[in-house]
């Protein structure tokens, strides 16, 4: 296979299904997985009559069966340290960078290559991805679609992304230098010093923050759900690494000792 | 939609499904070329029940009702100056060149901004292109896929190729300027004194070489089909020009008559 990611390298991308309907939308994500040589499938909360529709499946394949599920998008992105989007734009507006997919390759061999893991998110194909979903998303990728009908199906927008990770070549648009096995594996070694935050170490962050927002009466109880929203989306353009992540979670951590101290007192 | 192709080339590169089985693979790849901007789409001998269950489908679309029907791949491409097969590369050793898909892109167009017209041909679902098919294709496109599981979906596969047909820029490995509608709208001029031989045009010829083959007792009946087969492929390597072919054509109508009075005054 004429691939830029090595085996090991895709096998530190997950493509994750948020609330998959359809068994044989399930069944054509995994196929195409495979076509292009990727194994980590997550499935996000998804129906349960249909998922085991899709995974006694005949011909379901072994990817089906060991894929992991989770109750939600930030359990499942909990190891990865670059969470993307996918998708149209029909009717909303993000609120993180959008990116056309055809410059995603680049990015995602880079995360890889400094020894990150990447999650490629896919919305139900109802509603796509929701609000909430996508504050869990470093960035969106939007697949170039004619505007009267931006909408792809499930399983095609997943061949689609994974073709475009295997082929597109570096482009102008990006330095990355060409991938080559001595080259990435110098990169990741001098990056794994200093990793980048993973999903889990946000989301801890993101907890004892929201707590402190709270004991500091900072957040009234109507503004919680958007505070911590904007919580969210704010942690990943930071770009925080996980050392970066570990020394706020302490401050933030001594923090909330202090107001919980002065308010027991008081 | 950032596509490299304007909607009237688009309309120059009809997708041609051969015997299609599975209606929802038929409706997946309708809505695939609905979200690329394509909508010429012809079927060869479809199954009769599975295709009207296509077309009857909720939400079929204006595409696939106005579908051109054919009984073979030679009436699908008729008017094509250029036919892609495309697949992946299992059993079969094909006779025409191969080319990754991520190169096809500039050769459609290419050939579209020369005035030429595009098909793009998709096998069935079971077994792809046969070696008939293929000898109607000038190349064959392969998908770069994993060699545990090469072969697609017919649906994905569609998507796939649509996709990169919108989406790659053109690369290093061919010469062919930045598109622009000045640019290739003086090729097109440029290039329309001159057109390439169609489909048509081709199996006119093969007709009349065929018969006077066999006028010259050339080719004995059991080895009818295989001389057929390799014209067919030859007639295609040459690239010729439609004023080749009225050439090359009125040269054989010649010596036919001769043969044929030659052989009624014996």
């Amino acid at each position: 296979m004429n691939s830029l990611l090595s085996k090991s390298q895709r096998d530190r991308l997950s493509v994750v299904l948020v609330s998959p309907r359809n068994p044989l939308n399930i069944g054509a994500s995994a196929r195409a997985m495979a076509n292009f040589g990727f194994t980590q499938l997550s499935v996000v909360a998804p129906y349960e009559p249909h998922w085991r529709e899709a995974k006694s499946a005949v011909g379901a394949s072994d990817l089906l069966q060991n894929a992991e599920i989770t109750e939600n998008l930030a359990a499942a992105t909990a190891d990865c340290t670059l969470v993307v989007g996918t998708g149209s734009l029909e009717h909303r507006k993000p609120e993180q960078p959008v990116i056309p997919l055809p410059e995603l390759a680049p990015r995602v061999r880079d995360e890889i290559a400094r020894g990150g893991r990447v999650a490629l998110v896919f919305g139900s194909e109802k509603r796509g991805l929701t609000q909430e979903d996508l504050a869990h998303c470093h960035l969106l990728a939007v697949i170039p679609t004619n505007p009267a009908q931006p909408s792809m199906n499930l399983g095609q927008a997943v061949a689609v992304c994974l073709y475009e990770l295997c082929t597109r070549t570096p482009g102008s648009t990006h330095e990355l230098g060409a991938p080559g096995p001595s080259h990435s594996g110098t990169r990741e070694t001098a990056a794994s010093d200093n990793p980048p935050a993973s999903t889990r170490d946000l989301e801890l962050l993101a907890v004892v923050v929201e707590e402190t927002m709270l004991a500091a009466n900072y957040s009234p109880p109507d503004l919680r759900n958007a505070n911590r929203h904007d919580l969210n989306l704010l942690l990943r353009r930071l770009a925080l690494t996980r050392r970066d992540a570990v020394r706020i979670l302490g401050l933030f951590r001594r923090i909330l000792w202090r107001l919980k101290r002065e308010s027991n007192r008081t």
